[in-house]
């Protein structure tokens, strides 16, 4: 990952600002002859869509997603793919206040810091707008992986909100589809509805806990010692914006384990394939995928444009409050679910094409002479 | 990150197998001028070293480190820096059983599906002895840092063993150094050697927590979006051997909080810098420091070579239980410390350096016309 | 290099086909706080444009640049600039014989050989109509160069084409833009007017020898040893459409000279600088910048896209006979001028970057205690 | 490439100073699985090593390389290669004068214009002895070739030295082994034994051009835009030492031709390959491999290290006259042959695996339905 630029085959470069003309993502290493059309793309985006519902913040985006190169005749061509989405709402005058104060935990202060300058409107570049183009770029990611990894099955949903923890006795991956919070169990989701329509009227926000796994993925991606495959999940995660940490398996429990709870037993399956007991690695050991589901999740911060009344500085040195109008998301970790899965795509197309780089067909298959 | 290299302009790339002849990293992009000597890299070297106290494996390394290139006169000269260190207990025998059996829990099976072949004497390129590397390019860091940005000071230390947590009300830096755990609460790190001492007899080990913080990190350090000071070091840490879940500041619990919870209030200091009413945020906001202290906390999975008995396979695909003997450490977390510190260096030195590439000696400062 | 994308930290990804919607340039790193609005770009990419006489492609392409991001209120902000051309004159009725036919010299049949597939209309992403984005990207790295190091001057012209050498004795730099052939000898171009005139109607095509000097360069550029500026100066030539040669200075002629005759003797100016005898290393020493000129020059093919009919092979294997119509360069050379200086442009400000991201402000003055 | 590192997947980083005490690379991302031991790779520096005959060097090095790591059981196995090599003859007492005044036409002044110090014992990082590191990689890379791309043959040969030229018309590949010259052309080698023996009891040194082609390379290598394949041949040739020119094909001569001679006509072999009725083209279409052979070029300088006195100026700034004692090569081209040879392995073997990586086995084959 460099500045705009993330992946090391599979390499997905983005731009825009929230408020620009357009945003969008330039998708370079795609393999050649996967058949592609916008409407596979803009499916994903649609999820991500803000006002959808009364969670996600009423600004209006159609999102249409264009295709502006490195597709022929609906095919892929291995020249680079730009996606570009146009802004078509931007009401830039709800910002006035934040131009010249920092919203709390904002980026605002910081972008200031690093360039001596920043685009306030709507956040500019630091808005979770940005996650369109990822969106878009996994679109195209998991149309590569239907054709090259056709058994991979990705899956994103919200498993806490708050202090309210989903109950994976009652998850069913059926359910996410169903509630605004993409969550699989739909006692919680009601409950989180509730809580989540105080939270809003009081003008405040609340975090959120995302997984998403991925079921499906061949043993041996991952490029160690330091393009691991749970070092890059942890970096796409990491970058996604408000996230503030990153698990894989077991997580940061796996502190509280003893080696031999840990240990996920091996056994063969019927298939000539291993078969472990438990998942606490989350399907990667040692940086590399072992055929076992991978299990990913991170925390994404409550929304800092607040209705609320919070202390600041502005830009002049001046000590002031600021209460950010506008129209934001109470829990912005709701659309966070479709980008964590774009990420989980685009990390294991290019740890796939890493991997047929450097081994080819190849690898060790157990039991096999 | 790229396979065995990490950081954008000061470029660390790491070789060399557990019982190999040597081990090493090649420091690349190094600014010159600055004063090195073998004995600046050897202090951290020697916090890492096995076999200081009974809580870590009793193998004998000396880790003399030596530099191989890039320096002249006592100075770096911006040429690339090799630090090699000789492997010289390399008592393979320990090791016969793994060659055929996969550790539960431990990269040797996937080490096998990804390459069609593993050097299996001592976990070879997986073992954590690599992470030595690491703290000898950590160590020329320091110096850069100690040069360019002499107001950093890095500090890491354990703050849970298994379920027992260390109270954040009894932390004293000043005990990190006098307990085997780098424990900053003395009392804890008093249960926490009854409790390994029992896990060690049982044939057993433990998961930790790990937290390293940077203090006087200057604000403006990040390369959004996908360059994030944040993200990267969410890389740098996960890519520690062992490690399962990164955390920035609040963390995941970041999750559980409301947004006037998190938001950091910012006042003017009397320094003319902000100043922040808590740190949630872990000192970065929008992927850049904000000036605070940089915050980060990893978790270690206990070691998987322990001494009780677990179900595995074989290489030929037979069912089959394991014990691994040889000299292993009960809590590997323990010497993780020294590894997260120096990605810590590392990682904030090549911000500092994309930094004034791109920006220069600029930057906004606030209440400056 | 990678892929679709150049430099180290000023890293321009372009990206479109010749009969696509649109193409462009996404240049990422570029310093915040830069002045920039369209008509600074917009000047350059009016040099390389087509139609501009009879000498270039009849193609009608306003060649209009947008900037969809990275500039707020005529200024860089610091993150990703996204350059916009959208392609009008779309006649793709001319190419239909190379669909199926592979032009001798030209891309078509690796493309097809690589991919598997191939955008036919007007050669897809190898047409040189790819150098308009890179002569975009130039532009902005002009006027970084402007507020950085704003001594430096760059000069592209053509030296020779076909056989016929411009004389270096007449050489007036005033002379550039007053012929078609952005050559600096007057009388040359007239030679060449009249040469090129004939080979047109003939259906014919020359190759030319194009140079590009800057001036005003500070020493200390260039990142040895895989990074000299040299090896990027040749590898951002060679990369231009057609070329098949590059040279640094004496160039292959340096083979020629006896090491008497090739040292570039050193004195000291009296602005405390060194200066030289003469410039047969074109600049550049060991990779990096001394001060003097930098000279490369690069050879440019004929275009391969010629009325004469050559022998040739279908998709489907079978031989045939192809004559290229459509509105061709006869001598592609001419517009190959401007995209060399932005190539020149792009390089010497990404080792600008480089250089202060690794040395800072530093490096060596010669008489200074 | 990036400072030291140059590669896409295949990557190399060099380390090492002239006097110094080792030298070495760092392979990473080599495919596992391939039979490597020391002296597959001694062979090729055998033939590099200095001192072999009264035109190179007369510095004694055994130039023994050493594997320390990603060998195992004499198989590569996918982590690091590092190969080191041990500086023995380090007379560096020859060197006392060069480390006040900066030699004419060499590195001496541009390293400390950049770094503001240098290790001037040797040239230090600069000296020609870093292309022993390129050939000890390139022995890795050819023993990868064989077992993927078993057709590949590359061979390198000096084509001229000074103002006099091989003749082609007598070039037996067989007479390259026999002359110290590495020279086709059993007449022209007597010739330049005569001229060189003069030049070297003159004090004096000239330059040569080299050639190396690589047969039997399927079409379908290369990455355009900016990874083309003669673009990263180009700055791999033009990041050798003293190198100031490169040709790919026709190279410079290109200019001077017409589109109806520089086009190879295409017609259909017997093996259902294609077949060129020349190759301008140098093997390389747009960037990427057409199947024909690959012909590179490149002009390497005369030593600037002579002993005939030269004008130039000292660290102090005070003008002096310079006279390089010690032991240069007359005609340090002659040793740049195998080093050019190791750098079209490296490129041809990186750019298969990245092949592979984007494209799989696929690609197109003509006349296939």
């Amino acid at each position: 990952m460099s500045l705009n630029t993330f992946g090391h085959l599979f390499r997905v470069t983005t731009w825009g600002e929230s408020h620009g003309p357009a945003l969008g993502a330039t998708v370079d290493g795609c393999p050649p002859g996967v058949a592609l059309e916008p409407a596979m793309i803009q499916q994903w985006l649609d999820r991500r869509k803000p006002g959808q519902n009364k969670y996600t913040t009423q600004r209006r985006e159609a999102d249409e997603v264009r295709i502006l190169s490195g597709v022929y005749e609906g095919q892929t061509t291995g020249t680079p793919i730009q996606l570009m989405i146009e802004n078509t709402d931007q009401r830039s005058k709800d910002y006035g206040d934040i131009a010249q104060k920092f919203r709390p935990g904002h980026a605002d202060i910081t972008y200031f810091q690093k360039y001596g300058l920043r685009d306030p409107r709507g956040g500019g570049r630091s808005s979770a707008r940005e996650t369109a183009a990822r969106v878009a770029a996994g679109g195209v990611a998991r149309e590569v992986l239907k054709a090259l990894m056709p058994g991979v099955i990705i899956t994103g949903y919200m498993v806490q909100m708050g202090t309210l923890v989903a109950d994976r006795d009652r998850f069913d991956l059926g359910e996410v589809d169903k509630n605004p919070f993409w969550c699989p169990d739909a006692a919680a989701a009601a409950i989180w509805a509730e809580s989540l329509d105080r939270l809003r009227k009081e003008g405040n926000s609340v975090g959120a806990v995302i997984e998403v796994t991925a079921s499906g993925v061949p043993a041996g991606l991952g490029a160690p010692i330091y393009g691991k495959l749970d070092t890059d999940l942890a970096a796409a995660m990491m970058s996604i914006n408000a996230v503030k940490g990153v698990e894989i398996g077991a997580g940061m429990a796996a502190a509280t384990l003893t080696g031999t709870e840990n240990a996920d037993e091996i056994f063969m399956g019927n298939d000539g394939k291993p078969r472990f007991s438990s998942n606490h690695a989350g399907g990667i050991l040692g940086g590399i995928s072992s055929g076992q589901d991978v299990v990913v999740r991170f925390a994404v911060k409550p929304t800092s444009s607040i209705l609320s009344p919070r202390r600041t500085i502005t830009v002049a040195g001046e000590e002031a409050e600021i209460i950010t109008k506008g129209r934001h998301d109470p829990c912005v970790g709701i659309r966070a679910v479709p980008v964590g899965e774009a990420m989980m795509a685009c990390v294991l197309l290019d740890h796939l094409l890493l991997h047929r780089g450097q081994v080819g067909g190849g690898g060790g298959r157990i039991g096999q002479p």
